[in-house]
Protein backbone atom coordinates (compact mmCIF):
# COMPACT_ATOMS: atom_id res chain seq x y z
CA UNK A 1 0.00 0.00 0.00
CA UNK A 2 1.27 3.29 -0.90
CA UNK A 3 0.64 6.59 0.33
CA UNK A 4 0.56 9.68 -2.02
CA UNK A 5 1.41 12.87 -0.47
CA UNK A 6 -1.28 15.61 -1.22
CA UNK A 7 0.52 18.58 0.58
CA UNK A 8 2.67 19.01 3.60
CA UNK A 9 2.97 22.53 5.41
CA UNK A 10 5.05 23.73 8.47
CA UNK A 11 3.35 24.30 11.55
CA UNK A 12 4.00 24.69 14.85
CA UNK A 13 8.04 23.55 14.18
CA UNK A 14 6.27 20.34 12.93
CA UNK A 15 4.25 19.45 9.80
CA UNK A 16 0.75 19.02 8.79
CA UNK A 17 0.92 16.30 5.62
CA UNK A 18 -1.79 15.01 3.92
CA UNK A 19 -1.90 11.79 1.85
CA UNK A 20 -4.46 9.72 0.15
CA UNK A 21 -4.00 5.99 -0.86
CA UNK A 22 -6.17 3.09 -1.93
CA UNK A 23 -7.51 1.31 1.14
CA UNK A 24 -8.16 -2.31 1.40
CA UNK A 25 -10.90 -1.98 3.81
CA UNK A 26 -12.89 0.69 1.96
CA UNK A 27 -11.91 -0.07 -1.73
CA UNK A 28 -11.90 2.91 -2.47
CA UNK A 29 -9.06 6.31 -2.23
CA UNK A 30 -8.91 7.23 0.97
CA UNK A 31 -7.84 10.43 2.75
CA UNK A 32 -6.03 11.45 5.96
CA UNK A 33 -4.01 14.12 7.46
CA UNK A 34 -1.20 13.65 9.78
CA UNK A 35 0.57 15.99 12.37
CA UNK A 36 4.16 15.48 12.66
CA UNK A 37 4.84 17.17 15.60
CA UNK A 38 9.04 18.30 16.15
CA UNK A 39 9.65 15.66 17.87
CA UNK A 40 8.82 13.30 15.34
CA UNK A 41 10.09 15.49 12.14
CA UNK A 42 13.40 14.90 14.39
CA UNK A 43 13.64 11.39 14.55
CA UNK A 44 12.09 10.22 17.88
CA UNK A 45 9.02 8.18 18.01
CA UNK A 46 5.61 9.83 19.36
CA UNK A 47 2.19 8.62 20.31
CA UNK A 48 0.00 8.86 18.18
CA UNK A 49 -4.09 10.06 18.92
CA UNK A 50 -6.10 9.42 16.42
CA UNK A 51 -8.85 11.63 15.88
CA UNK A 52 -12.44 10.94 14.67
CA UNK A 53 -14.52 13.73 13.28
CA UNK A 54 -18.39 14.34 13.28
CA UNK A 55 -21.09 14.33 10.77
CA UNK A 56 -20.24 15.84 7.11
CA UNK A 57 -16.66 16.09 8.22
CA UNK A 58 -13.64 15.28 6.43
CA UNK A 59 -9.77 14.91 7.45
CA UNK A 60 -9.90 18.89 7.44
CA UNK A 61 -12.41 20.40 9.31
CA UNK A 62 -10.57 19.77 12.53
CA UNK A 63 -7.06 20.58 11.99
CA UNK A 64 -7.72 23.50 9.98
CA UNK A 65 -9.95 24.91 12.84
CA UNK A 66 -9.29 23.19 16.51
CA UNK A 67 -5.65 24.31 16.59
CA UNK A 68 -4.59 21.23 18.29
CA UNK A 69 -1.41 21.00 16.67
CA UNK A 70 0.49 24.00 19.18
CA UNK A 71 -0.52 21.16 21.91
CA UNK A 72 0.66 18.46 19.47
CA UNK A 73 4.02 19.80 19.13
CA UNK A 74 4.35 20.59 22.89
CA UNK A 75 3.31 17.61 24.17
CA UNK A 76 5.15 15.54 21.30
CA UNK A 77 2.66 13.29 19.84
CA UNK A 78 1.34 12.83 16.73
CA UNK A 79 -2.42 14.01 15.70
CA UNK A 80 -4.02 11.68 12.85
CA UNK A 81 -7.12 12.46 11.08
CA UNK A 82 -9.12 9.93 9.05
CA UNK A 83 -12.03 11.01 6.93
CA UNK A 84 -15.34 10.58 7.92
CA UNK A 85 -16.75 7.93 5.45
CA UNK A 86 -15.60 6.27 2.13
CA UNK A 87 -15.46 8.66 -1.31
CA UNK A 88 -15.60 8.54 -4.73
CA UNK A 89 -17.52 7.07 -7.74
CA UNK A 90 -19.77 3.91 -6.86
CA UNK A 91 -19.64 4.65 -3.19
CA UNK A 92 -23.28 4.55 -1.82
CA UNK A 93 -25.08 7.87 -0.69
CA UNK A 94 -28.60 8.63 0.76
CA UNK A 95 -30.43 8.85 -1.88
CA UNK A 96 -31.71 12.62 -0.94
CA UNK A 97 -28.44 13.50 0.21
CA UNK A 98 -28.89 13.32 3.48
CA UNK A 99 -25.81 15.03 5.79
CA UNK A 100 -26.47 11.81 8.39
CA UNK A 101 -26.44 8.90 6.42
CA UNK A 102 -23.83 7.49 3.79
CA UNK A 103 -20.99 10.62 2.37
CA UNK A 104 -19.43 12.00 5.69
CA UNK A 105 -21.36 10.06 7.97
CA UNK A 106 -19.66 6.47 8.06
CA UNK A 107 -20.43 6.26 11.77
CA UNK A 108 -16.82 4.23 12.24
CA UNK A 109 -18.52 0.95 11.50
CA UNK A 110 -18.75 -1.91 9.13
CA UNK A 111 -21.64 -2.22 7.19
CA UNK A 112 -23.28 -5.66 6.93
CA UNK A 113 -26.37 -4.02 4.31
CA UNK A 114 -26.29 -3.33 1.07
CA UNK A 115 -25.67 -1.07 -0.54
CA UNK A 116 -23.46 0.17 2.29
CA UNK A 117 -22.03 -3.08 3.08
CA UNK A 118 -19.03 -2.53 -0.11
CA UNK A 119 -17.42 0.63 0.69
CA UNK A 120 -18.80 1.22 4.33
CA UNK A 121 -15.88 -0.46 6.30
CA UNK A 122 -14.85 2.13 8.57
CA UNK A 123 -14.47 -0.19 11.50
CA UNK A 124 -11.49 -2.28 9.65
CA UNK A 125 -10.18 1.03 8.68
CA UNK A 126 -9.40 2.65 11.88
CA UNK A 127 -8.76 -0.27 14.01
CA UNK A 128 -6.75 -2.05 11.54
CA UNK A 129 -5.49 -0.73 8.63
CA UNK A 130 -4.76 2.95 9.21
CA UNK A 131 -2.25 2.22 12.40
CA UNK A 132 -0.55 -0.35 10.57
CA UNK A 133 -0.20 2.20 7.45
CA UNK A 134 0.76 5.07 10.38
CA UNK A 135 2.94 2.93 12.24
CA UNK A 136 5.08 1.33 8.56
CA UNK A 137 5.71 4.99 7.47
CA UNK A 138 6.17 8.12 9.98
CA UNK A 139 7.84 8.03 13.21
CA UNK A 140 5.45 6.73 15.64
CA UNK A 141 5.88 4.34 18.65
CA UNK A 142 2.39 1.67 19.21
CA UNK A 143 1.42 3.90 21.92
CA UNK A 144 -2.04 5.13 20.59
CA UNK A 145 -5.05 6.95 21.75
CA UNK A 146 -8.41 7.28 20.45
CA UNK A 147 -10.57 10.71 20.81
CA UNK A 148 -13.38 12.22 18.61
CA UNK A 149 -16.10 14.38 18.29
CA UNK A 150 -19.96 13.92 17.99
CA UNK A 151 -20.57 10.86 15.54
CA UNK A 152 -16.78 10.87 16.15
CA UNK A 153 -16.87 11.09 19.55
CA UNK A 154 -19.40 7.60 19.47
CA UNK A 155 -16.43 6.09 17.46
CA UNK A 156 -13.70 6.61 19.83
CA UNK A 157 -15.86 5.32 22.41
CA UNK A 158 -16.86 1.76 20.36
CA UNK A 159 -13.84 1.16 19.09
CA UNK A 160 -11.87 1.88 22.19
CA UNK A 161 -14.31 -0.41 24.22
CA UNK A 162 -14.04 -3.29 21.59
CA UNK A 163 -10.18 -2.38 21.54
CA UNK A 164 -8.73 -1.84 25.12
CA UNK A 165 -5.57 -3.79 24.04
CA UNK A 166 -4.82 -1.55 21.26
CA UNK A 167 -5.47 2.38 22.77
CA UNK A 168 -3.80 3.82 25.90
CA UNK A 169 -7.23 6.23 26.27
CA UNK A 170 -10.02 7.36 25.15
CA UNK A 171 -11.87 10.37 25.11
CA UNK A 172 -14.62 12.31 23.69
CA UNK A 173 -15.74 15.87 22.61
CA UNK A 174 -19.94 15.84 22.82
CA UNK A 175 -20.15 12.47 21.72
CA UNK A 176 -23.33 10.53 20.37
CA UNK A 177 -22.87 7.83 23.95
CA UNK A 178 -26.26 5.86 22.83
CA UNK A 179 -26.72 5.37 19.03
CA UNK A 180 -29.66 3.10 19.25
CA UNK A 181 -31.73 5.50 21.45
CA UNK A 182 -30.96 8.87 19.09
CA UNK A 183 -32.79 9.59 15.72
CA UNK A 184 -28.69 9.81 13.88
CA UNK A 185 -27.77 6.54 15.45
CA UNK A 186 -31.46 5.25 14.32
CA UNK A 187 -31.06 5.76 11.24
CA UNK A 188 -27.56 5.14 10.46
CA UNK A 189 -27.72 1.90 12.01
CA UNK A 190 -31.19 0.56 10.12
CA UNK A 191 -29.61 1.41 6.95
CA UNK A 192 -25.98 -0.14 7.93
CA UNK A 193 -26.99 -3.38 9.89
CA UNK A 194 -31.01 -3.46 8.94
CA UNK A 195 -34.08 -3.72 11.02
CA UNK A 196 -32.80 -6.19 14.00
CA UNK A 197 -31.98 -4.21 16.42
CA UNK A 198 -30.20 -6.61 18.90
CA UNK A 199 -27.29 -6.46 15.75
CA UNK A 200 -26.70 -2.99 16.74
CA UNK A 201 -26.02 -4.02 20.59
CA UNK A 202 -22.22 -4.30 19.19
CA UNK A 203 -21.70 -0.52 18.01
CA UNK A 204 -23.46 0.76 20.70
CA UNK A 205 -21.26 2.36 23.64
CA UNK A 206 -23.84 1.95 26.29
CA UNK A 207 -23.82 -2.05 25.52
CA UNK A 208 -20.01 -2.47 24.78
CA UNK A 209 -19.00 -0.54 28.09
CA UNK A 210 -20.97 -3.73 30.26
CA UNK A 211 -18.63 -5.76 28.32
CA UNK A 212 -15.21 -4.70 29.19
CA UNK A 213 -13.79 -7.05 31.95
CA UNK A 214 -12.36 -4.70 34.87
CA UNK A 215 -8.98 -5.54 34.66
CA UNK A 216 -8.87 -3.52 30.63
CA UNK A 217 -10.53 -0.43 31.96
CA UNK A 218 -8.97 2.32 30.00
CA UNK A 219 -9.60 6.10 31.32
CA UNK A 220 -12.39 7.95 29.91
CA UNK A 221 -13.06 11.42 29.46
CA UNK A 222 -16.11 13.21 28.06
CA UNK A 223 -15.91 17.02 27.86
CA UNK A 224 -19.71 17.81 26.94
CA UNK A 225 -20.99 21.96 26.68
CA UNK A 226 -24.41 22.36 28.27
CA UNK A 227 -25.42 24.72 25.95
CA UNK A 228 -25.31 21.62 22.95
CA UNK A 229 -28.59 21.87 20.78
CA UNK A 230 -28.01 18.24 20.16
CA UNK A 231 -27.90 17.52 24.19
CA UNK A 232 -31.11 16.36 25.00
CA UNK A 233 -31.85 14.81 21.99
CA UNK A 234 -28.78 13.32 20.16
CA UNK A 235 -26.01 13.06 22.48
CA UNK A 236 -27.01 11.69 26.24
CA UNK A 237 -24.51 11.56 28.06
CA UNK A 238 -25.99 10.75 31.07
CA UNK A 239 -27.11 7.22 29.60
CA UNK A 240 -23.65 6.30 29.24
CA UNK A 241 -22.43 7.74 32.30
CA UNK A 242 -25.54 5.31 34.02
CA UNK A 243 -24.18 2.17 32.14
CA UNK A 244 -20.68 2.74 33.39
CA UNK A 245 -21.96 3.07 36.44
CA UNK A 246 -24.00 -0.17 36.39
CA UNK A 247 -20.71 -2.06 35.28
CA UNK A 248 -18.64 -0.61 37.53
CA UNK A 249 -16.30 1.81 35.10
CA UNK A 250 -15.40 4.79 36.47
CA UNK A 251 -16.06 7.54 33.77
CA UNK A 252 -14.91 10.69 33.49
CA UNK A 253 -17.96 13.68 32.31
CA UNK A 254 -17.00 16.81 32.24
CA UNK A 255 -20.20 19.55 31.68
CA UNK A 256 -19.03 22.75 30.68
CA UNK A 257 -21.45 25.54 31.36
CA UNK A 258 -21.88 27.61 28.33
CA UNK A 259 -20.47 26.15 25.03
CA UNK A 260 -22.03 24.41 21.99
CA UNK A 261 -21.55 21.74 19.75
CA UNK A 262 -18.72 23.95 17.49
CA UNK A 263 -15.48 24.09 16.96
CA UNK A 264 -15.47 27.24 19.24
CA UNK A 265 -15.86 24.92 21.92
CA UNK B 1 -26.54 52.71 13.96
CA UNK B 2 -27.82 49.29 15.79
CA UNK B 3 -26.03 45.83 15.49
CA UNK B 4 -27.73 42.86 14.59
CA UNK B 5 -26.42 39.44 16.78
CA UNK B 6 -25.81 36.97 14.19
CA UNK B 7 -24.54 34.50 16.56
CA UNK B 8 -22.76 34.18 19.46
CA UNK B 9 -20.55 31.29 20.96
CA UNK B 10 -18.66 30.25 24.45
CA UNK B 11 -15.13 29.76 23.74
CA UNK B 12 -11.79 29.79 25.61
CA UNK B 13 -14.43 31.37 28.70
CA UNK B 14 -14.97 34.38 26.27
CA UNK B 15 -17.66 34.73 23.64
CA UNK B 16 -17.37 34.74 20.00
CA UNK B 17 -19.89 37.10 18.24
CA UNK B 18 -21.19 37.81 14.92
CA UNK B 19 -22.83 40.80 13.94
CA UNK B 20 -24.31 42.53 10.76
CA UNK B 21 -25.15 46.15 10.19
CA UNK B 22 -25.86 48.77 8.19
CA UNK B 23 -22.69 51.19 7.02
CA UNK B 24 -22.85 54.59 6.50
CA UNK B 25 -18.95 54.01 4.91
CA UNK B 26 -19.96 51.28 2.74
CA UNK B 27 -23.79 51.74 1.90
CA UNK B 28 -24.58 47.92 2.37
CA UNK B 29 -24.96 45.58 5.24
CA UNK B 30 -21.52 44.47 6.81
CA UNK B 31 -20.46 42.10 8.51
CA UNK B 32 -18.01 41.53 11.60
CA UNK B 33 -16.84 39.78 14.06
CA UNK B 34 -15.45 40.34 17.80
CA UNK B 35 -14.03 38.02 20.31
CA UNK B 36 -14.26 38.86 24.16
CA UNK B 37 -11.91 37.88 26.54
CA UNK B 38 -12.92 36.63 29.78
CA UNK B 39 -12.01 39.99 31.00
CA UNK B 40 -14.44 41.76 28.90
CA UNK B 41 -17.27 39.68 29.60
CA UNK B 42 -16.65 40.65 33.30
CA UNK B 43 -16.66 44.51 32.71
CA UNK B 44 -13.46 45.37 32.44
CA UNK B 45 -12.45 47.25 29.33
CA UNK B 46 -10.12 45.87 27.29
CA UNK B 47 -7.64 46.73 24.04
CA UNK B 48 -8.63 45.76 20.50
CA UNK B 49 -6.40 44.16 17.82
CA UNK B 50 -8.12 44.33 14.26
CA UNK B 51 -7.20 42.15 12.22
CA UNK B 52 -7.96 42.65 8.55
CA UNK B 53 -7.80 39.44 6.68
CA UNK B 54 -6.45 38.61 3.02
CA UNK B 55 -8.20 38.01 -0.57
CA UNK B 56 -10.91 35.93 -0.53
CA UNK B 57 -12.03 35.74 3.13
CA UNK B 58 -14.89 37.09 5.15
CA UNK B 59 -14.90 37.68 8.58
CA UNK B 60 -14.94 34.06 9.41
CA UNK B 61 -11.81 32.61 8.08
CA UNK B 62 -9.02 33.80 10.74
CA UNK B 63 -11.48 33.21 13.26
CA UNK B 64 -12.32 29.65 12.86
CA UNK B 65 -8.55 28.38 11.98
CA UNK B 66 -6.14 30.80 13.59
CA UNK B 67 -6.51 29.73 17.18
CA UNK B 68 -5.94 33.43 18.06
CA UNK B 69 -8.73 33.20 20.67
CA UNK B 70 -6.77 31.38 23.11
CA UNK B 71 -3.83 33.71 23.10
CA UNK B 72 -6.43 36.70 23.08
CA UNK B 73 -8.43 35.02 26.11
CA UNK B 74 -4.72 34.82 27.82
CA UNK B 75 -4.03 38.49 27.18
CA UNK B 76 -7.09 40.01 27.64
CA UNK B 77 -7.35 41.74 24.19
CA UNK B 78 -10.44 41.86 22.05
CA UNK B 79 -10.03 41.01 18.50
CA UNK B 80 -11.90 42.51 15.69
CA UNK B 81 -11.97 40.97 12.23
CA UNK B 82 -14.49 42.68 9.44
CA UNK B 83 -15.13 41.35 6.65
CA UNK B 84 -12.99 41.93 3.49
CA UNK B 85 -15.09 43.89 1.26
CA UNK B 86 -18.55 45.59 1.01
CA UNK B 87 -21.14 42.34 -0.03
CA UNK B 88 -24.79 42.13 -1.31
CA UNK B 89 -27.37 42.97 -4.62
CA UNK B 90 -25.77 46.65 -6.51
CA UNK B 91 -22.55 45.98 -4.81
CA UNK B 92 -20.09 45.58 -7.57
CA UNK B 93 -17.59 42.70 -8.43
CA UNK B 94 -15.11 41.53 -11.06
CA UNK B 95 -16.88 40.75 -14.52
CA UNK B 96 -15.34 38.04 -14.57
CA UNK B 97 -15.44 37.04 -10.48
CA UNK B 98 -11.97 37.11 -10.34
CA UNK B 99 -10.58 36.15 -6.29
CA UNK B 100 -8.29 39.58 -6.77
CA UNK B 101 -10.64 42.32 -7.58
CA UNK B 102 -14.09 43.13 -5.85
CA UNK B 103 -16.18 40.69 -3.49
CA UNK B 104 -13.70 39.77 -0.69
CA UNK B 105 -10.56 41.71 -2.81
CA UNK B 106 -11.51 45.63 -1.47
CA UNK B 107 -7.63 46.24 -0.22
CA UNK B 108 -9.06 48.58 2.33
CA UNK B 109 -8.97 51.84 0.31
CA UNK B 110 -11.79 54.28 -0.15
CA UNK B 111 -12.29 53.23 -4.09
CA UNK B 112 -12.29 56.86 -6.46
CA UNK B 113 -13.69 55.25 -9.66
CA UNK B 114 -16.83 54.02 -11.06
CA UNK B 115 -18.08 51.57 -10.83
CA UNK B 116 -16.22 50.60 -7.67
CA UNK B 117 -16.92 54.09 -5.75
CA UNK B 118 -20.22 53.42 -4.54
CA UNK B 119 -19.37 50.50 -1.90
CA UNK B 120 -15.70 50.00 -1.91
CA UNK B 121 -15.04 52.28 0.75
CA UNK B 122 -13.29 50.54 2.76
CA UNK B 123 -10.62 52.71 4.50
CA UNK B 124 -13.45 54.59 6.37
CA UNK B 125 -15.08 51.81 7.34
CA UNK B 126 -12.09 50.52 9.25
CA UNK B 127 -10.45 53.56 10.09
CA UNK B 128 -13.78 55.17 11.45
CA UNK B 129 -16.77 53.73 10.94
CA UNK B 130 -15.91 50.35 13.04
CA UNK B 131 -13.95 51.51 15.67
CA UNK B 132 -16.93 53.87 16.55
CA UNK B 133 -19.59 50.85 16.64
CA UNK B 134 -17.23 48.85 18.61
CA UNK B 135 -15.81 51.26 21.33
CA UNK B 136 -19.89 52.36 21.57
CA UNK B 137 -21.23 48.83 21.85
CA UNK B 138 -18.85 46.72 23.63
CA UNK B 139 -16.56 46.57 26.83
CA UNK B 140 -13.23 47.64 24.95
CA UNK B 141 -10.93 50.97 25.65
CA UNK B 142 -9.33 53.01 23.14
CA UNK B 143 -6.21 50.84 23.07
CA UNK B 144 -6.16 49.92 19.26
CA UNK B 145 -3.57 47.93 17.29
CA UNK B 146 -3.82 46.98 13.67
CA UNK B 147 -2.97 43.51 12.53
CA UNK B 148 -3.66 41.03 8.61
CA UNK B 149 -2.69 38.65 6.87
CA UNK B 150 -1.60 39.16 2.75
CA UNK B 151 -3.92 42.01 1.66
CA UNK B 152 -4.86 42.83 5.00
CA UNK B 153 -1.19 42.84 5.90
CA UNK B 154 -0.82 46.12 3.16
CA UNK B 155 -4.36 47.07 4.73
CA UNK B 156 -2.86 47.36 8.29
CA UNK B 157 0.68 48.82 7.18
CA UNK B 158 -1.06 51.67 5.25
CA UNK B 159 -3.63 52.54 7.52
CA UNK B 160 -1.53 52.13 10.48
CA UNK B 161 1.16 54.49 9.21
CA UNK B 162 -1.93 56.94 7.55
CA UNK B 163 -3.24 56.86 11.08
CA UNK B 164 -0.20 56.82 13.61
CA UNK B 165 -2.42 58.67 16.31
CA UNK B 166 -5.08 56.10 16.00
CA UNK B 167 -3.19 52.81 16.53
CA UNK B 168 -0.64 51.35 19.82
CA UNK B 169 1.08 48.87 16.59
CA UNK B 170 1.37 47.45 13.52
CA UNK B 171 1.86 44.00 12.71
CA UNK B 172 1.02 41.85 9.97
CA UNK B 173 1.77 37.93 8.19
CA UNK B 174 3.13 37.23 4.95
CA UNK B 175 1.80 41.26 3.95
CA UNK B 176 1.32 42.56 0.32
CA UNK B 177 4.03 45.45 1.08
CA UNK B 178 4.24 47.59 -1.99
CA UNK B 179 1.07 47.29 -3.95
CA UNK B 180 1.99 49.62 -6.69
CA UNK B 181 4.65 46.95 -7.98
CA UNK B 182 3.24 43.67 -8.12
CA UNK B 183 0.12 42.17 -9.89
CA UNK B 184 -2.45 42.34 -6.87
CA UNK B 185 -2.38 45.52 -6.08
CA UNK B 186 -1.50 46.98 -9.79
CA UNK B 187 -4.89 45.25 -10.68
CA UNK B 188 -6.85 46.35 -7.64
CA UNK B 189 -5.21 50.04 -7.66
CA UNK B 190 -6.11 50.16 -11.21
CA UNK B 191 -9.58 49.64 -10.90
CA UNK B 192 -10.21 51.45 -7.92
CA UNK B 193 -7.90 54.80 -8.53
CA UNK B 194 -8.02 54.59 -12.19
CA UNK B 195 -4.87 54.61 -14.71
CA UNK B 196 -2.70 57.41 -13.08
CA UNK B 197 0.04 56.01 -10.88
CA UNK B 198 0.53 59.12 -8.98
CA UNK B 199 -2.65 58.99 -7.10
CA UNK B 200 -1.62 55.05 -6.00
CA UNK B 201 1.08 56.38 -4.03
CA UNK B 202 -1.10 57.38 -1.03
CA UNK B 203 -2.09 54.25 -0.24
CA UNK B 204 1.32 52.03 -1.10
CA UNK B 205 3.16 50.78 2.14
CA UNK B 206 6.84 51.70 0.65
CA UNK B 207 5.55 55.06 0.17
CA UNK B 208 3.21 55.72 2.97
CA UNK B 209 6.49 54.86 5.58
CA UNK B 210 8.31 57.72 4.03
CA UNK B 211 5.55 60.22 5.06
CA UNK B 212 5.81 58.89 8.84
CA UNK B 213 7.13 61.56 11.59
CA UNK B 214 9.72 60.31 13.21
CA UNK B 215 8.19 61.19 16.51
CA UNK B 216 5.60 59.27 15.51
CA UNK B 217 6.59 55.80 14.49
CA UNK B 218 4.71 52.58 16.00
CA UNK B 219 6.65 49.00 16.56
CA UNK B 220 6.00 47.77 13.10
CA UNK B 221 6.82 43.56 12.84
CA UNK B 222 6.15 41.53 10.00
CA UNK B 223 6.20 37.67 9.90
CA UNK B 224 7.01 36.22 6.61
CA UNK B 225 7.31 32.46 5.98
CA UNK B 226 10.15 31.60 3.43
CA UNK B 227 8.52 28.78 1.45
CA UNK B 228 5.22 31.23 1.14
CA UNK B 229 4.76 31.07 -2.76
CA UNK B 230 3.53 34.87 -3.34
CA UNK B 231 7.01 36.13 -1.99
CA UNK B 232 8.75 36.90 -4.61
CA UNK B 233 5.81 38.14 -7.12
CA UNK B 234 3.42 39.69 -4.72
CA UNK B 235 4.43 40.33 -1.31
CA UNK B 236 8.39 41.63 -1.57
CA UNK B 237 8.81 42.48 1.67
CA UNK B 238 12.32 43.58 1.25
CA UNK B 239 11.54 46.62 -0.51
CA UNK B 240 9.44 47.47 2.63
CA UNK B 241 12.24 47.62 4.24
CA UNK B 242 14.45 48.64 2.19
CA UNK B 243 12.22 52.12 2.17
CA UNK B 244 12.12 51.68 6.21
CA UNK B 245 15.92 51.98 6.39
CA UNK B 246 15.72 55.32 4.01
CA UNK B 247 13.61 56.52 5.88
CA UNK B 248 15.22 55.97 9.10
CA UNK B 249 12.12 53.53 10.34
CA UNK B 250 13.03 51.09 12.52
CA UNK B 251 11.08 47.77 11.46
CA UNK B 252 11.49 44.40 12.56
CA UNK B 253 10.99 41.38 9.83
CA UNK B 254 11.25 37.93 10.70
CA UNK B 255 11.75 35.83 8.26
CA UNK B 256 10.97 31.97 9.24
CA UNK B 257 12.09 29.24 7.20
CA UNK B 258 9.87 26.42 5.61
CA UNK B 259 6.58 28.16 6.58
CA UNK B 260 3.69 28.95 3.50
CA UNK B 261 1.29 31.62 2.92
CA UNK B 262 -1.63 29.21 4.94
CA UNK B 263 -3.49 29.52 8.08
CA UNK B 264 -0.81 26.53 9.57
CA UNK B 265 1.54 29.69 9.38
Amino acid sequence: MSLELISKQKMFDGEHQRFQHASSSTHCQMTFAIYLPPQAMAGEKVPVLYWLSGLTCTDENFMQKAGVQRMAAELGIAIVAPDTSPRGDGVADDENGAYDLGLGAGFYVNATHQPWSAHYQMYDYIVKELPALIEANFNVSDKRAISGHSMGGHGALSIGLKNTDQYLSISAFSPITHPMQCPWGQKAFSAYFGADKTLWQAHDSCELIKQVAANRQLPILIDQGEADDFLAEQLQPQHFVTAAEQAGYDVTLRMQPGYDHSYFF
